[in-house]
């Protein structure tokens, strides 16, 4: 039988990361391309713990739960956002199968075919499918090292008339670049005097290097929110690299007649994410002490992150240029304008790494000279080989040794 | 800020089911509207033991994992649906959030505006939500006991030339209905001559009340395989009705091509559903059985719906109707034909009982005076009650007392 697809399909490419994955799964290579969080670092008892406590009762915690959410965790999820500087209520979240489904779900109720959506470039790969599969007219607004470019920005609000503005303005997933203050307090007025949702994808934003107070900006949203009226942010989180991706719960929070339109369109789509991890993750908040586990891995990530950057900076590669990141999971490395890191990948899986070509974060004209690299996955010892093998890569490149 | 929704906002009637169910939580009211198993027959014990080993070991079950779902999970899957007569391997399924999604993700790879999509009447409320999302043209084939009929249906594919045939055969929700084995040959045998995919939704076959050997006929897709060639029937299943629903765990088992293109919209949608839900179920089905524990559920089940029929039954009211399920969680009630059931349901949750109008599960032309009742969340020895109190309903509205 020959099956007749929708129109959508030809807009659905696979993951270019998820890909490479799959080779690497398995092997010996030392792989920086997955944004996996360090498994060692789990806190698998806590969870276990979680799981048993909300299964300790009746039967009810194993039953259909509400479309929005398990209550109680939302009111958690909430109070966390309010003390981030966030001051919002659980009747204005949704919790989502990781923050993934939150950007699906908030695309299909706004976005028909040709609807225009601004974006940053680089920007997050997966949300570049979502709006692919809703066909969906994406530009790109110019950024510097401080954010989108606010003149840039104002012309594209009016060339445009955009639905919607994607952003991931904290430890920019791939190029690790925040936005200043300024910056985010010109994108959300602007937005705002053009009537344009913006949504701001964090899920990094807790994973910051610099404990000192007032180190960081406040986030859109709480701009957006101090500015009083109706919310113009929806904004969306994750526990995935806080506790662990695998419980896949995410939320978006924003303005409540937007989020009860999301929730219709969740119930339609699977009804409810699963009511056991809700149920267990809301455990975990009232006995584990989430805030000192945030300060751990943030440690160690950053302790990654400056022993990749220290690696990197003692090659001292021609043409080659970064900028370390001030918390995440990524940096993104430039090399010498000549170098096509989609045809250095093979290289380097045949010397025993892998990374993200820099050219799969882009909606068009990308950057074809850089690489995304992970530095939270892979076990410290093992970055400087990791490096070591980039170079020998970068060697067989210069010497035009055919690739497998 | 006025939110521009997207045009498929304007398909999203919330389930009225899931209002019912707001309005009755909490409350002494005695609901036979949800679709809700028996809280207290949940093998919860064994759930909290099955999380206890999926977690025993290091933080790979907490790490993100493959988009398909958890592959020994996928493998057991596979391995009961081939017991059951529904040879299928790993690779030609994908788990999914609730057999909700693996509705909702088919019809995404599948559906541009305007196609033609072929149903039962009435059909799964949910099902038609999805349809309406992607503004799928809805047109019912004339059903009598036994299932479709083939005429009928031989003349709507000629007319529509749909893309896809949707249909509950076994245990229907709402009608409680199974097709027999003739007409499920017919249907399979007349859709793969028009080259028309199946999709064969089967959350309830397990429930199965009769225990006898072939007592009930085999699946679509079943017979669809034993005919060889590439298969034509994508079958959903789910672990809802048989261990829990807070789990969200359902499959979709398909053409392998097909199950490829689904693959690709969940990764954009979700990336993956729970897998550590997913490796739960694993360890709960290499201790626990399941089996045993579907025969102890099916028959409580089958002694409620007994009790509800029974009761029913003695009653006599005029002009009602209604036959036995062999199986599943529904009973469809036809009462006499000037009673509409949507004016009723005011007056009977005055009374303290609730139940679903049956009008909510037609695309157009509904049957206006009946209902669907459940008999599965409800205590056995509260049935009597309920239907004391559908009678009080129906007293009022014979009276014509004005509702709330």
């Amino acid at each position: 039988m020959k099956i007749k697809y929708a129109e959508m399909t030809n807009h659905l490419g696979s993951s270019a990361v998820r890909d490479i994955l799959k080779i690497t799964q398995g092997s010996d290579i030392i792989s920086l391309a997955g944004g996996l969080p360090a498994e060692e670092l789990f806190p698998v008892e806590a969870v276990r713990e979680a799981y048993n406590r909300a299964l300790a009762a009746d039967g009810s915690a194993l039953q259909y739960g509400l479309t929005e959410g398990y209550l109680p965790l939302r009111e958690q999820i909430a109070a966390r956002l309010t003390v981030q500087g966030l001051p919002v209520s659980a009747a204005e979240m949704l919790l989502t199968t990781g923050s993934q489904q939150a950007i699906d779900l908030l695309c299909k109720v706004l976005l028909d075919p040709g609807d225009a959506v601004l974006v940053e470039a680089p920007t997050y790969l997966a949300a570049l499918q979502v709006l692919g599969t809703y066909r969906a007219d994406i530009h790109v607004v110019a950024s510097d090292e401080q954010g989108m470019l606010p003149e840039q920005l104002e012309e594209q609000l009016r060339l445009r008339r955009p639905k919607l503005l994607y952003a991931v303005p904290t430890f920019n997933n791939p190029s690790g670049a925040t936005w200043s203050r300024e910056r985010r307090e010109q994108v959300v007025e602007l937005c705002r005097k053009h009537g344009v949702l913006i949504l701001e994808d964090n899920p990094y934003g807790e994973i910051a290097f610099d404990e000192s107070p007032g180190a960081y900006p406040p986030t859109l949203a709480a701009i957006d929110r101090s500015l009083g009226g109706e919310p113009s942010v929806a904004y969306t989180g994750t526990f995935s690299k806080i506790v662990a991706p695998a419980l896949r719960t995410g939320w978006i929070a924003g303005p409540r007649e937007l989020i009860g339109m999301v929730a219709k369109a969740k119930q339609a789509a699977d009804l409810h994410s699963s009511a056991i991890d809700q149920r267990a993750l809301h455990e975990l908040l009232q006995r584990f002490d989430l805030e000192s586990h945030i300060r751990l891995i943030s440690r160690e990530y950053q302790s990654r992150m400056k022993l990749l950057s220290a690696e990197l900076t003692s090659r001292n590669w021609e043409g080659t240029h970064f900028l370390e990141p001030r918390g995440g999971m990524f940096l993104w490395l430039s090399l010498a304008g000549h170098i096509n890191t989609a045809e250095l990948l093979p290289l380097a899986v045949r010397q025993g790494v892998a990374f993200v070509p820099g050219e799969v974060f882009y909606s068009a004209r990308p950057q074809k000279n850089a690489m995304r690299l992970n530095f939270t996955h892979t076990r410290p010892e093992l970055l400087p080989l990791a490096v070591q093998r980039l170079e020998a890569a970068l060697t067989m490149y210069a010497e035009r040794l055919p690739a497998l």
